[in-house]
């Protein structure tokens, strides 16, 4: 059990001598003064989805400070993203840094004029953490457009392989491409699977299957989805009935490749859906979903855009599949500030320039924080802090659920590190959970129909106690 | 004439004292530095665009330093996008600030979290230049993105019309979003123009018809395009012609409309279309378009990505039209490393939360710079400084035309300030004149099949004379 004596230890406390040890709340939630500014804000910027308006410089580690100066024990960290707590004083010192005003200053255009110091930047950043198996990278803005420029490497993959490696592009494809038209702007696809969330731009919102409200009215690519096994938890007590229920998906899956007929460039998958609900596949699916699609010339791509950098106990979640050939393309974000894909050999970059390409491709200011956040981890050994933060909250949440069945259900995420959820009784008592939370000082978020998700930042320890124990509370009156 | 001592009182004197008053080659194009490096980044990220590399941190005012210490005039500035010249100490203060010092480390989910100076940072920067009639803003992190949250907001707006605005969202409509397909994914469109760009990504790209290398192997929406008008320049030479062309192109743009029968959502345009060309129409042009889109219930999104933020000698390009009603969006990014569009009513916000949403919503950082810029713009007179700089361009280049009318024709940009491009005799000519340039010392770039642009930042005075000098060079002897 967790002790302050134990916390003194921990990055959190070596980061942040000055965190507070609890929440502290001096108004209702929301306070007076967020609900004034929001309401002044909504008038220039749409604030529907806001929670709350937050003031950063007086933050601090895993506590977030509202306008109202009310301090919440953050476990959502700005929808999965903030990864080494709130003004973390070794990211402050690479922002104050000279290559860091050079980033903000002089914002290079990437892919025609790069900086002499761009390779460093990736090597011994984002590179040097680079799945097994991947050795390149290109950049880009968020993880919507990671994926989308996965997608396009996919397409084009696919079309030079049908093509030949030497042969020119018609003219047929040259005029019609220019009308929207195949054989220059094909009819291929990428298959997702349902409940997935790949993103909101207009190629990854047609891979994106988890509610109707972030795709309703918008157009939409007719891509296929295929089913995405529903498992029963805990995973270790249910091997047989999901071992049955992945192999009914995987074969719909190949029903539906066969279907198509060589027009699926790739596959997308999230090693835990997250938006979706949290919901968890075992490595022997992730294997055969590797075996088929490496079978059927299509590529794989892992979209570790909420899973990826260390919350799920490994570095990359899909690390812990043990597949026998490396996933074709990892896209990723939040965590890192920062986006791209990785890939693994030339093939997957377009044999023309310009065809992988956008004004800024990438940004140097984020990719300086996200070497700075790989550079602390390393030293801090915070991935095997993840995993034993999780595995020690995994184990309080498997007591509540066994005490009130009632209240948490469907608990998941054993052995991957702090990635845990549960189900609600329903959508209303979620987000009554969610709210009586945050007015008993914590910040925690939903995902699913209903369910809870933990996505803290990589640095607390002691303050979970407290939120186990707000929980015990709430789940005890509500 | 401009002369030494009228460069003293320019901003890029005030600005650079130390700014060199000529390029400074120390080795041939490209240095065998950049050669060397750019082989070594290309091992791990695509560098086959890339022209050289660049050391931002030796780069001063309106010159570029490459890896080998040449320093180019740059007349490109990263694609149109550098406003105030490299290394500008105003926006080094801005870098160096406590507010973005915490954008940086703490980057906020926006939408849900927005900070106590985010709507501040808007009022007095971004929004303190809205155009005439908007004046509410959201925020994205590129153009192509930008232009993608506009097309989303677009379709919305058009079911929301159709369906009417208490209307809910019917079962059928939940149900087919989920497989893509209509009602609930509707087969709507965005009509572009013919050699339009409005970027990369899926739904942009569809809207891109400048290049078929954008385009080839992705898969695109079946959206329409028009034709748009080829003028003869100059243009108050060609009047009558001219009148007729834009006519024709706006017949056959109501023919389309008529035929796709209130499935056109948008009409995306550019002022001026840059990549495709640096095409020209005349504000009757955009005025006939504005009466068709408001007689047909179609929107109209001006991509000012590459004409915004006073490159046109007016702040926005549009602002030269006289439009009887404003745009109903505007979307930019470049010069405001920074990228949003403006709408002006609270129809084109979607009644519901999560429509228009995405992890980031923007970037603080990426706004506290646009608010910078936006207040040297303001301080330091640029939008006249760059009208009065363009008609000084664009008269010395009409004298060239005069003289060398093989090597320089359809010069275009009269009175839309240093928004300026002309056309090579073809592509091969085109070609070896921007490496001769280079080899020369200055940096500039092409668009279209065979034209030649100028972009360059706000604040060069002086500099142009010895553009002007090489070209005459060039043009003499290419």
């Amino acid at each position: 059990m967790p002790t302050a004596s134990s916390n003194s230890h921990s990055p959190s406390a070596a980061y942040f001598p000055d965190e507070p040890e609890l929440p502290r709340l001096v108004t209702s939630f929301p306070g007076p003064a967020s609900a004034k500014y929001l309401k002044s804000l909504g008038e220039i910027f749409d604030t529907k989805a806001a929670y709350m308006l937050c003031d950063y410089q007086k933050s601090i580690g895993n506590y977030l400070c509202d306008a109202d100066g009310n301090l919440y024990l953050d476990v959502y960290a700005q929808i999965a993203s903030i990864a080494l707590g709130y003004n973390n004083p070794a990211l402050i010192e690479i922002a104050k840094s000279p290559e860091m005003i050079d980033a903000i200053v002089n914002r290079p255009a990437l892919g025609n004029f790069p900086s002499i110091q761009w390779e460093g930047i990736l090597r011994e950043g984002l590179l040097s953490v680079a799945p097994h198996g991947l050795d390149k990278i290109w950049t880009s803005l968020a993880g919507s457009d990671a994926n989308e420029a996965a997608y396009k490497a996919a397409f084009i993959y696919h079309r030079l392989r049908q093509r030949g490696k030497n042969a020119k592009f018609s003219d047929a494809e040259m005029e019609s491409t220019m009308n929207n038209s195949a054989p220059g702007s094909p009819d291929l696809a990428i298959l997702s699977f349902e409940k997935a969330f790949h993103g909101r731009l207009f190629g990854s919102l047609s891979t994106t299957r988890s509610n109707p409200i972030h795709k309703l009215d918008i157009p939409a690519f007719k891509w296929p989805k295929a089913p995405f096994p529903t498992l029963k938890y805990p995973l270790d007590q249910n091997e047989e009935y999901n071992r049955k229920e992945e192999d009914d998906c995987l074969t719909e899956l190949e029903i539906i490749i066969k279907d198509w007929d060589d027009r699926i460039s790739a596959v997308v998958v999230e090693p835990i859906q997250s938006e979706g609900g949290d919901n968890h596949a075992t490595p022997y699916f992730f294997q055969q979903l590797r075996e088929i699609t490496k079978k059927n010339n299509i590529l794989l791509i892992i979209d570790e855009v909420q899973t990826g950098v260390a919350a799920s106990g490994t570095f990359w979640a899909h690390e812990q599949w043990n597949l026998s050939t490396p996933p074709d393309m990892v896209t990723f974000s939040k965590k890192f500030q920062a986006a791209g894909f990785f890939y693994g050999n030339d093939e997957l970059r377009p044999q023309q320039p310009f065809r992988q390409f956008n004004t800024w491709c990438g940004d140097p200011s984020k990719a300086l924080i996200a070497r700075g956040i790989v550079k602390e981890i390393k030293e801090k050994n915070l991935v095997s802090q993840v995993a034993r933060v999780g595995e020690y909250l995994y184990d309080a949440l498997s007591s509540l659920q066994d005490k009130h069945p009632d209240k948490i259900s469907n608990l998941r995420g054993k052995g991957r590190g702090t990635f845990i959820a549960w189900d609600a009784p329903n959508l209303a008592a979620r987000n009554k959970f969610l709210l009586d939370m945050k007015a008993a000082g914590i910040n925690i978020g939903g995902c699913g129909l209903h369910s809870v998700r933990l996505r803290p930042s990589m640095c607390d320890f002691l303050r979970f106690t407290y939120l186990m124990m707000l929980m015990t509370l709430n789940s005890t009156f509500i």
